[in-house]
């Protein structure tokens, strides 16, 4: 059995009681680099802990070469937990591992967690959703695969929406030049949460239009989730007050 | 002080462990209609627990009552916890109890939850955003606020897209006309989840081209997510061959 086990957004006390017995009773966890150390302490003494960190750009652990040592622990008929930062079904490229697991017959569990969005909206105080203003939340990637067209974040911060970026700080410039291009106001106020609910969390806000500028002077760094709201109201004041932009 | 605190999708043991220990400290528990009695069960025998759900379209419990009743019993000096389901800031109606709160002075935290889209992926067995294939999650309403235009689901289900969509059982037509409507195919793969994590958990797929029927004869019931994937390949198939269409 391979179990992928969500262990939430960084603060170890934000792990489901379901995830923690998952560790208790591992004979072997494989976690990621935004695993907290905390978090791993639940597991039980005896059990082994292995890195599979992928920093980003770096190679040492490709997906593939993850895929294949969960399978040979679960082949050995150790209990295996997949430890991953978030909720394993967002960005947590849950769906390798299970078609893997697949391949060779082995049973697997998906153990959801509290995404790093979540956190960040904790984070700010204030609810990532408001009705009548923003009835819809999209999580998207600063990234995409190599190759693959930048996603098109102005398409999907239409009005009344809310817009969570995952690890996009690195991509500060082309974000902002993106929902600039799409008519997002450049006073349109921006909250980023790095580290979001971590020993480390800090929270940095500016304009759209400084997007980049702050990344950039702030040093603010992944992991970060970037939160851009454009609430319904926004729309109607640019159609009825063309020279009225707000933010 | 007033901790409003994520519950989870359902099932007991998808509560945090920092949302438990805020049940056991806490003197009064407001408790939504979808929270799991598992979960109350984790307050300390003394608390006081109050149930505050609305049912949908029942207003015993409009929001400005439960703004007014938690406020209240924070001024008297209480430990509040505020109990959602899902996380607090995703459809939680958070907004109007941190306003609330704020307005009186009172000091808040939000407790983020795993929110129940979370849990119907990993009931599916699959992650709800595919690398390369759906780079986005759309967490949506079935419903919004009496006299709001409707969602125009279809326009946020570009490819590229996971489409999640909360309570949207009883507006299935709408759901399945507007999408098909904006191009998404009839044969596009429906997935619904309903009582997601819960003792009575159950799926249904479908094709969008029988989502109301499916739900209708099926007797699907809320709280559901609806979890429609439209990948970045259903584009280039269709533009390549206008007459395959690949669901």
């Amino acid at each position: 059995m391979i179990s992928l086990v969500g262990a939430g957004p960084g603060a170890a006390d934000l792990l489901t009681l379901r995830a923690l017995r998952c560790l208790q009773r591992a004979d072997v966890i494989f976690y990621d680099r935004l695993v907290d150390p905390e978090v791993l302490a639940h597991a039980r003494p005896g059990a082994e802990r292995i890195y599979v960190g992928k920093a980003v750009g770096a190679c040492d652990w490709p997906q593939e070469r993850i895929d294949a040592v969960i399978v040979a622990a679960a082949l050995q008929g150790k209990r295996v937990v997949r430890l991953k930062s978030g909720d394993p079904g967002i960005f947590g490229r849950a769906t390798e591992e299970l078609a893997a697991a697949r391949r060779h017959g082995i049973p697997t569990e998906i153990v959801p967690g509290v995404t790093a969005a979540s956190a960040a909206g904790a984070a700010l105080g204030r609810a990532l959703t408001e009705r009548g203003e923003t009835d819809r939340l999209v999580l998207a990637t600063g990234t995409c695969r190599p190759g693959d067209d930048a996603p098109d974040w102005g398409a999907m911060l239409m009005p009344g929406t809310t817009l969570a970026l995952y690890m996009g700080v690195s991509q500060a410039a082309r974000i902002e030049a993106n929902l600039l291009a799409a008519g997002v106001p450049d006073r349109a106020s921006v909250e980023i949460v790095s580290h979001a609910s971590g020993a480390d969390q800090r929270i940095v806000t500016c304009c759209l239009g400084t997007l980049a500028r702050t990344v950039r002077r702030q040093g603010v760094e992944n992991p970060a989730i970037i939160v851009i709201r454009r609430p319904k109201g926004e729309l109607s004041c640019s159609a009825l007050h063309p020279l009225r932009r707000v933010g």
